[in-house]
């Protein structure tokens, strides 16, 4: 490893946007952020033509793995296995692997995910804006079926995520249900409510939480089985668009709605940012051995740079220690 | 029954806003449209004087039938099941069940959920607006446990109240999902899939879709189980309450934006209107001997006015006797 406390493998070859948009990001970051050491896997002549457009990505801050192939979206599950060893991404998981870095950053495609219905699935968190900040949300679609102990592990899980990019002592996690304690059926996670409320948990258990209160931000991890979450997630991100979109046609119909729109586009701006998907770009994988951040295909260099922002203070949170050490007190 | 071909049992009591916001959208509905009777339950005195206020509702269109109790969410189950028979809500559904009426108009609260729990559970049916019009999304939150019988017949179901809501021949039913069919877990759901893709349906069977498409308006129909449907809508409604108090806040944080806003009145008036959750309140109850439209507890004038023109839709597109003929045939 190189001398920094910390060192971050990206795959700089996934994606729509690879490798100019993420070459981008990491120079956004290292503006602020020169302390954290970078293991680029991809084709060496790209991301050297890309690095000397960015003349704050100094030599220190990182060495390029030139790897050959890359694995697609477009491959099959098939080729990409064939592609397999040789890939980008697969060099950069290997290197968390041998311990050469300590988190990997992917831009994770449907064919990974495809992939990894074989093996052992971790955990999905997502970042969830709130009327006051950011929760964490999970699972988000790994894992279908959910029993009390998945509730409770991923309770602790979600809990240290927490902390570690917030740094707040005691989070307050809940459990997502329908409702009132009343309502039948779901044993495992009554199973749940009843044994995260008798346990002595270093969080604040908050018992359950509906859908439509996630925005208040009284709770600041919600944990739920991996169907339901991936439910709530496409569900609300389908709501942005479609309230945006209104809006957008509505103010577009008629010259009117053209100069108001015109008038008012520094607030508009403001709604914008305040919206902007970027800033939640992707999800983290936990449950491995380090933690793999997963960036969406289609992102764009401050999406990267989110991400890569994401991924220091995971790091420098020290996630991985912190959910070791919850699960060797049992 | 009256001479009228459709006879609606309305719940006067139920809710905040009773009598007077039921009266008053009764009124609205009766401006449009005299060729529905209504069994009118509730404190006779409150809903003659009501009436009073309103000219266009004619002696003609409706009969009041006094009842002196009524349930309330503040009443305990037990008290609520006390009161029972002599409530306006109890006598409504007897006079469904006794045929004086085609259909049943509640104020439903949660009280009432909780008093179902014990017998069987109908399919709560929602309408979901999309960029082409509206979806119906059913169980959105009654029967927690789902088998592919359950996903099977509730396709049935909620294709005939599409059909008897829009007068679509064959409407787009597809299953919710979180994602690709590879995806492992739900063997229910998988089963469903297969069995309604082999069969011969009165309908478009459309196959999986995922949580951020409802919102197209590609699929009319959604089908899931209800507690994936409880989050879904739950998080799509705290989601479109997170959006409009943002636009909200950043357009009243400055002069300049309420200026803007000022300026701006008539188009955010438009996109208020276009989001309006009073087009879509409440719910339809079905699988019952008679549909139930559940209005909610807080709702106003306009809110109960497309109640009633929903039920009004309901009755004449032949509901019941459609989901019956659908059983019938196996």
């Amino acid at each position: 490893m190189s001398s920094f406390n910390y060192t971050i493998a990206i795959d700089a070859m996934g994606g729509e946007n690879s490798p100019d948009k993420v070459i981008e990001g990491l120079s956004l970051f290292l503006k602020d952020d020169k302390e954290i050491f970078f293991n680029i896997f991809g084709k060496e002549t790209s991301i050297v033509e890309e690095i000397s457009k960015h003349k704050n990505i100094l030599p220190q801050n990182y060495k390029i793995i030139n790897c050959e192939s890359q694995i697609e979206d477009k491959n099959s599950v098939r080729d990409a296995i064939k592609v397999g060893k040789d890939s980008s991404m697969w060099k950069a998981i290997e290197s968390v692997k041998n311990k050469e870095s300590h988190l990997i950053m992917l831009v994770i495609s449907k064919l990974l995910i495809k992939m990894m219905d074989g093996i052992d699935k971790p955990a999905i968190a997502g970042l969830w804006p709130n009327f006051k900040g950011i929760s964490v949300v999970m699972d988000l679609g790994a894992n279908i079926e959910f029993n009390e102990k998945n509730y409770v592990e991923f309770s602790k899980i979600g809990a240290e995520l927490y902390r570690s990019i917030f740094d707040k002592k005691n989070p307050a996690v809940a459990l997502l249900n329908v409702g009132s304690e009343e309502i039948k059926g779901h044993e495992e996670l009554k199973n749940a409510f009843n044994s995260l409320s008798n346990n002595n948990n270093n969080f604040d258990f908050s018992g359950y939480i509906e859908g439509n209160h996630i925005k208040d931000g009284e709770v600041d991890v919600i944990i739920t089985d991996g169907f339901s979450g991936n439910i709530a997630l496409k569900t609300a991100e389908g709501t942005v668009n479609f309230i945006t979109t209104e809006i957008k046609k509505i103010f577009s119909n008629s010259l009117f709605g053209k100069v108001c729109y015109l008038f008012s586009f520094p607030l508009f701006k403001k709604v914008k940012q305040s919206l902007d998907p970027r800033k939640y770009n992707g999800g983290i994988f936990l449950g491995l051995n380090a933690p793999v951040i997963k960036s969406h295909g289609s992102a764009d260099s401050l999406a990267f740079f989110y991400s890569i922002k994401l991924s220091a203070k995971i790091l420098r949170g020290g996630l991985v220690k912190r959910i070791k050490s919850n699960f060797e007190n049992e």
